[in-house]
């Protein structure tokens, strides 16, 4: 199987790494293009400052980094641009007829795109013909994966759906690696926490959740009807968001009944059988003291989500604790798997996964 | 004026020590007294393991340590023993005639023991009479100051109590020196998080709070009626917990209201005159990402509480961080304040401040 | 190929645990025996406090801890036990017929034990006939590993011993794994770094580097007449021992051959086709930040030592720093590449790796 | 006595901003004049991002930032700025009559301009006649204290120059405020160190070791007559250089007789009675494993040079660890002890201290 050529927008950035990183052996996509904003026209092993593990893959090294507005032949396309950069040119790459599979917020929000988490809300998909429809798109689209905060208590909480989901209280401790690089200045994060992340943050969470777990009717999505709050702290961790949420339920479920609702949730089939998602989307860990940022994000090679301390709530009635890996399962390793669902429900019509891939 | 001798118990550990540096030149107490358990008989300043900045007190260095259970000359004794040690020390201490200001959690909730935070309930210092009468005490007495987390919490609350507190929702972010030495392993918290602190933290916050809270009687303290729900998390700062607070109250004041009663709050004269009452009991920090831990734990030299982010909750209300230094205002230095307000209010008879220092 | 059975004394510890990890899925040995002291009688996965990441395998949780004199089944033990406990029951084990790879510090300098890193002294196997001859022995052997911060440094110079090595200087700046768990208490080593690590640590760099890095002679080891000095610090980084070397040469190469003779060492033959051994033992890194614990302790999965910063030194004339993982290279893993490279050389009757495996 | 008003360049910065801390409170100088380049124009309060502990004074909140080129009523100034800024500035303001004790690196090395740590090397302000004369300034000066890793080198050796200091091989593990803000990312230093600090920081290291260490003839300075050689590390760490040093003595004196050098070192009598200087200018601390940067860094206010860890050198014959507070006895402490020299010895002809505090 020839594997389908992809373009990163935003490559020497953050996020831009991680998507580089989790695509090297990707069984079905091939880093082609590579673009930037200042180091457009340099080599991009000489011009990134790489700050994951290790080095850039030695085959990019020489690449030379496009700049933001070359046209582009690789059909899919990942974006890890700032919001004003993506603001204007993931639509225009849709428009030209890419597949756009988007980690900036920029249109996250938008009526008509898709916010994906593939193994909850897998449906969400078909809003692309509402999207193509009012846009005037053919074989483009544009589809976003959310905040890398909000994604842990969305995951969590899609399983007790069924219970009615009245309230959510969240108080976030987010990883340094949330905020870029050179992101966080360590002067500010050593010995310290910060009880703010970003103007707009706590309100990320809250509207992206009511979608993420909203239902699809049709014609667009129909938020989740639930009052959500949400506080963000950053902690010095490197990578790994914790999520303390509590939470109204309407039924009023025993305990038991929320674990056992956890360990039975699976993926759709067809998404559990994409490359990059998990044995299993979430697990619970009986441990009192887990989950844990550094032992528990590379559960399911980071996209894998831990759950624990599930008790009762004085407040609220429920509180846990969740966990995922901000930049795998929270930005790159999403968007990714995203991608691999479209290739599997036919939207791009350049490349066809292999049938055993796909699981009939 | 003669300084009045006082004990250390447990004054090899982390909170004793604390008590040794805050009492380095009080200008009303001089240590006279340390006791220990396995270093007894030894020098002190070969046993301890220091963990504070710089060394210990030369003058103290060759000072042997008491065994527990010796009788004591001091009128005044700290106590930073373990919750088994104090559950049988304290009050034979007590008995004999001395004036115990623990910091153990041995007594916190006993009916006739004040749980005091001197700025906020002064008042609950005449419970004393209620526990000679029923121990059957004459000079002697035994007070209480608070848990490390519930401090900043009730500090916090105080002030806004004539709106009508009905829940009080709180995530706590706590320093490791709450756990003591050796303590934490560095192992289990750098780049990590822990979402557990121990088995009854949550517990304690929750119970303390409505006591510290309450109103004196004369027979007794009546609890705040309040739901308050806790989740105690441990972070890798050194000194400093931050609770993330989220609140309903009943009379729904605007939120320049609770930034006035906060502004106005000040200590009873009496307290504010104490030689440890820092000028302010609270300041509340208009920075969007203030307080934090290094930057504002040393405000008041450890005894003031810094608040901020207040704004509306979706859930309750409202919602703001706090924060407190928990091994000075939320331990050895309220203890010593405690011992003030005590010498103060005529419970230490060998012992009167000079009249300018009590504030007429 | 059936997997041979091997041992794990000390399973519950740091190390004992990093064995574990990584002889999951190892293709030659399977753990079939766990061996501890206090943990003695329960389930594994019930004692073991897991400080590595995700959980021990689910297949070893409720197999029982042995005591620590309880005979044994598995030929082949791997001793993660403290000295102590090493000096005795090692050479038991040996006299009993098994072979012992340890990586305790008991015997590492004992005249017929050889001190083995296999990338640069594989050689010194043959002193287990002169250790058997002595002792009596006839299957059994004890073969030792090094100390984790000597690693890195008799790796990078064994390249260099044709330049002579006269002189070698070292200042480290050592893990906090290295000390174990509990181990350094996060209140010693956040926001701080220790100038000193364990009362022996220097010397046992300092004579067991001329060890490693000497000749066998068929009756023993002639150590390398060369002056070494260390100097070794603790710092907050949860695994890689960084070593900066200072280093005198008689032939006053040029840095450019220095830089050869590391691109061209190479294990040999019959140790680069070990399953444990990395694809190169060493790496040099060209970047002025390089080598970084974070970002290079996972290079060859652990196993790989990186080496930046050559130049030159006023003092002695070259200097650079050197890294390795360990915990991995460090320690269990360059036991399990010494129990290897014993199976390929016949010392472990029981069990003959497929001819493919061993590279005729 | 009217305190001297004195101007501050580069007010927002890192450094600034420990001159306006240092300088709250001083005996005799007043902070007048802040002086920035990116703030100019805005208030203080408003434009600097602070970076200590607490918030900026309050009565310097709205003080009006000065643009660089502004004409300075402050007869004394002290520069916080860049070396690109500072090589022109600095060298104007001295021409127009100022006196400028500067932290930047531009003119350390400069033949004319002292290198000045007060108690070390005193008399090397002599030097300002012979720079007055070259450069035809009259009653301006420009005055320089060195970088801030070679500074507790300097402070540990000067009192060893007795006997004859021949080699001096130094390994820093330095703190990331030397960096300045936001200078370190957090990404790359939390569980990490970096082997390397800047391009040019280990030849300052050398260089101005043996400029400091020199005697002053009359018309300049004879650097020290020995070998100096530096590796420079960073290390997550707030505040607190440590200098692992080892060292070449031609006269081979024992252990003791460096202790006693350092026990009786004292600074000139001029010297140690200025405002900013210590109780006395190094410490050395008995037990094995200090200095610390968090617990030692803060001795003498800030001004104390902690030393530990002396033993043999197999190489060089000593070695030892020695720690300093780089932002205060680093940078801006040592600038105003500087310019309090200057002032007791007349070269502010404005300002004359008060006869009892200079000292008889």
């Amino acid at each position: 199987m020839t594997r389908l050529d992809v373009a990163i927008l935003g490559a020497t950035g953050a996020v831009g790494q991680r998507f580089i990183q989790l695509l090297e052996n990707h069984p079905w996509f091939r880093v082609a293009e590579l673009v930037g904003h200042s180091s457009a026209g340099k080599a991009y092993g000489d011009t990134v400052k790489w700050i994951l593990d290790d080095n850039p893959p030695l085959h990019l090294w020489d690449q030379k980094v496009l700049p933001l507005d070359a046209p582009l032949q690789s059909p899919l396309v990942f974006s890890a641009l700032p919001k004003e950069a993506a603001l204007q040119r993931e639509p225009e790459l849709a428009a030209a007829g890419h597949i756009v599979c988007t980690n900036a917020s920029a249109y996250r929000m938008a009526e008509d795109v898709p916010l994906l988490l593939a193994d909850i809300n897998a449906a969400h998909v078909a809003l692309i013909e509402v999207q193509r429809q009012r846009r005037g798109w053919t074989t483009g689209a544009l589809i976003a994966n959310s905040n890398c905060t909000v994604m842990p208590v969305v995951m969590a909480l899609a399983p007790l759906k069924p219970f009615g989901i009245r309230k959510v209280h969240v108080v976030s401790e987010q990883a340094i690696s949330g905020a870029g690089y050179p992101g966080v200045p360590s002067l500010d994060i050593i010995d310290n926490i910060i009880p703010f992340v970003s103007q707009d943050e706590e309100e990320k969470v809250e509207i992206e959740a009511r979608k993420m777990l909203g239902d699809f009717s049709g014609s667009g999505i129909a938020e989740l009807d639930a009052v959500t709050g949400a506080t963000c702290t950053r902690v010095p961790v490197i990578d790994g968001h914790i999520v303390n949420i509590s939470l109204e339920l309407a039924a009023r479920p025993a305990l038991a009944d929320i674990l056992r609702a956890w360990e039975e949730f699976t993926a759709p089939a067809q998404v559990a059988a994409l490359p990059s998602s998990p044995l299993r989307p979430l697990q619970y860990l009986p441990q009192a003291d887990r989950p844990q940022p550094r032992r528990d994000r590379l559960a399911g090679k980071g996209m894998m989500t831990s759950i624990g301390r599930l008790r009762e709530c004085p407040i609220l009635g429920y509180k846990f604790a969740a966990l995922a890996h901000n930049t795998i399962r929270g930005a790159a390793g999403s968007s990714i798997q995203n991608a691999e669902l479209l290739a599997v429900a036919g939207y791009i019509p350049s490349f066809q996964p292999a049938k055993a891939a796909v699981l009939a």
